[in-house]
């Protein structure tokens, strides 16, 4: 009975201990498990289930625009890694190094993959030659690591999954078009299918991608005004095709450099989803990537006729496509209810004696905890309204009420302390003159860094909130994770 | 232009040299290429078509039979590798080492998965703790090292793609049924899946996996004689437990050592399926995981007609749920059909103004290169028919006789000798004693070493091949890739 005692016991509540709340989830979800392996995690089924969905949906989307998958090696070595300098400096000093196969030490030592860029660049400079062998438009799901000091499960480990799209094309104008498509594919995926509201927008300078023209990412705001990057897609203009020596012969049969963009999300977005709809009875999954959609709890199972409803009721629902699941264990209908509620399974469906003399069950929704009576007959049509509407509708705009309320228009930079003081951390709104300088000045003073410059600009003053100078551009400001 | 001539140019022939005819293949039908990481490739997008379709129809039968997907991290601390001293003897030698995070060295060095059961026993000891613990089902699709000396795409590189399933039960029973178990899976997967039949049976003690009570392996026959171990599933019995300390507290409330599994398949069996199917014109595909089922290819394209034609069998195709596409560049129709042979697409149909003025279009089949008249009303339902029924079975029988015509019964190292050298290499059924050193001796005398003993056992003489003393069982010999 240890597990059930361990299940039944509260997490620690979001207000009291936001980090703490997080970690209890991540740990009694069982979503993950830590290893001996610093800053790497197992992936357990639950969480694992979790990112095939998410895999599923944006793989999908990927494919429907026309990009392939492939698999490059997850090694590196040192001097296709310093081929581009501003690539290097950027990743070097994070990178894990192999120096040894074998009893042997390596001629050259590798590096596990940070990232593609290079990788992908040596194998265009192999096969781009001609106009005719573009674009290329690829994508991969692999894994990555980054050497950091502190981890957390989900936002920053040392090894994480993602997929890292690599596109090149002809010119210009199509590869930045490419990036801003992934970016919107990206806030799409984000609204529709995890229902987490997502400000689009460019990064600063200061900000970019080792190696980027310009990068581009979808900023989420977290349960406790803490905002999170959610995705980034970079262009690359002709930078990398320099360093590589990529060339293609051209319509106008001259010799040209192409150009480049590559797009990434990670499992960082179980993180985002963790934060943004969880609560302190547990996790609170979009249906979209729930593993399990709806769950039903016979109650009085041990009576004639429950078991035999239930199981009816979940053929019922398959058949219409839901991801449906009987919770027949040993366990009291509380004990289960609480679990599944801790696992944010986005439907509970309750079926008891009486329920079935009337012809109904209730229905309980996770993420209000509202309840309902739904006759049987109505039931398959119910469910999927809620999960395909009503639920992921109903998360969404809470989550945006929750942005709303903690975003703030600052006109200075004591406004920004002021309102970070008295509302708590949220995204801030402020106008900025563009230089580098007031940028680091907000954030030292404010503790709020640029998150991006919204696509969707608004102005709240002419003046750059620091230094009073004129604005160039409505930037986000917040406190990142 | 030079592409053009690339395609057309012919492949060295299997005859001339198997060894280049099959890098050629893994070339010009763009699976592969290779990159500045000695041992490890880029697997392009065909390939890798390939491989989500081989990991789609194994997931899903993992999955029917309870199976779970989890991530364990890709690093394994050196103190974890030496736990179980068999395994690590067995993999030390190969394995490539981090030594080094960004410019810092690390406390302890970490080895690259080349296999992944001991971080697997370190997650079972914190998770398993009661016989309501198991069993655990797992499974991971990931890649692992292995710092191979020689290299070759797809049969052995230094990184590589797979699944590795780990499972834990209560009793060794269950264990040993859930071994035969997935043996059974992937032997019925590539004989239905990839028309390609395999010998199920058991590794002789010299040829176990490291750290396993029995290993049983699926082995194949490759086009040119030589053998490929296609599959293996391993018992562990508690050995590992007692290694890592994973206990349990059984029914009967006593403390008990659970019993272990892991089964894999790699990328290999991509090389598999060049070596068994392929030919002199290129790849042959198993229409269950081969990218594209069906290619259309309009001939006159230019006349009025023709390509909406083409367009509208491939509609009708698509919702008759196969993988169609319409070849619609400007290339000839000639060029067309010897680039679709060399990349195995299993079913070419052509469709011109003739055959539109005759409602019917022309079907070749890839693997027999037969070619027959298809009226229009019949064709949904005959390509269905040839990819699901005809040609599966087709390129199975195939496959089948080639490994008739070259599996050899033999009494003596004499005979065995006569008939590699007569009739070429090939798979050898000869009894053995049971003793090692027999086993050695008619590897070193003949060149064929033990591939398995086959669980369908036949008496070929009542004495060992070798010594001549009673035989204990017949063994599977044949030179291995």
């Amino acid at each position: 009975m240890a597990k059930k005692n361990k299940m039944v016991e509260a997490i620690t509540s979001m207000d009291e201990d936001f980090a703490q709340w997080y970690t209890d989830i991540c740990k009694k979800a069982e979503l993950v498990e830590y290893t001996s392996v610093k800053g790497c995690m197992v992936i357990r089924p639950y969480g694992y289930a979790i990112w095939e969905n998410i895999q599923a949906d944006l793989d999908r989307r990927f494919k429907e625009l026309g990009h392939e998958n492939v698999c490059m090696p997850m090694f590196i070595p040192e001097s296709l890694l310093n081929k581009e300098k501003d690539h290097v400096e950027g990743f070097a000093p994070e990178v894990a190094w192999v120096t040894h196969g074998g009893s042997e030490k390596l001629e050259e030592r590798l590096c596990v993959r940070p990232t593609s860029e290079t990788l992908f660049c040596e194998h265009y400079a192999n096969i781009v030659h001609s106009y005719r062998d573009l674009p290329k438009l690829y994508n991969q799901w692999v894994s990555v690591v980054r050497w950091e000091k502190t981890t957390r499960p989900f936002l920053r480990s040392r090894e994480f999954l993602w997929q890292e799209g690599h596109t090149i094309h002809e010119t210009a104008e199509e590869a930045v078009h490419e990036t801003e498509q992934m970016l919107n594919v990206y806030a799409d995926f984000c609204e529709k299918s995890l229902a987490m509201p997502v400000v689009k927008g460019k990064k600063t300078e200061s900000d970019k991608f080792a190696g980027a023209v310009s990068t581009y990412a979808i900023e989420a705001l977290m349960h406790d005004g803490k905002a999170l990057q959610a995705g980034t897609s970079h262009y690359f203009g002709d930078g990398f095709a320099k360093a590589f020596g990529i060339q293609f012969t051209s319509r106008e049969n001259k010799l040209e450099y192409p150009h480049q963009t590559s797009w990434g999300v990670t499992t960082r977005l179980i993180g985002a989803i963790i934060m943004t709809h969880g609560d302190d009875s547990g996790l609170v999954l979009p249906p979209a990537v729930a593993p399990v959609q709806a769950v039903i709890i016979p109650i009085q199972q041990f009576k004639e006729g429950v078991l035999e409803k239930a199981n009816e009721l979940a053929e019922v629902l398959k058949a219409a496509g839901v991801r449906v699941k009987v919770d027949d264990r040993d366990q009291s209908p509380g004990w289960k209810f609480s679990e599944h509620e801790m696992r944010g399974v986005p439907v509970r469906i309750e079926v008891g004696p009486k329920d079935i003399e009337g012809g109904k069950c209730v229905v309980a929704t996770r993420y209000n905890g509202e309840k309902q009576d739904v006759s049987f007959e109505d039931l398959a049509e119910k469910i999927n309204d809620l999960l395909k509407n009503e639920i992921p509708k109903g998360m969404f705009e809470k989550a945006a009420a929750n942005r709303t309320n903690k975003t703030y228009q600052c006109k200075t930079i004591e406004e920004i302390n002021a309102a970070l003081t008295e509302k708590g951390d949220g995204f801030v709104e402020a106008m900025w003159c563009g230089d580098e300088a007031c940028e680091d000045k907000v954030k030292e003073l404010t503790g709020a860094g640029s998150r991006c410059i919204p696509f969707e600009q608004h102005e709240i003053s002419d003046k750059c909130v620091c230094c009073g100078k004129p604005a160039k551009c409505m930037v986000l400001w917040g406190k990142a994770y």
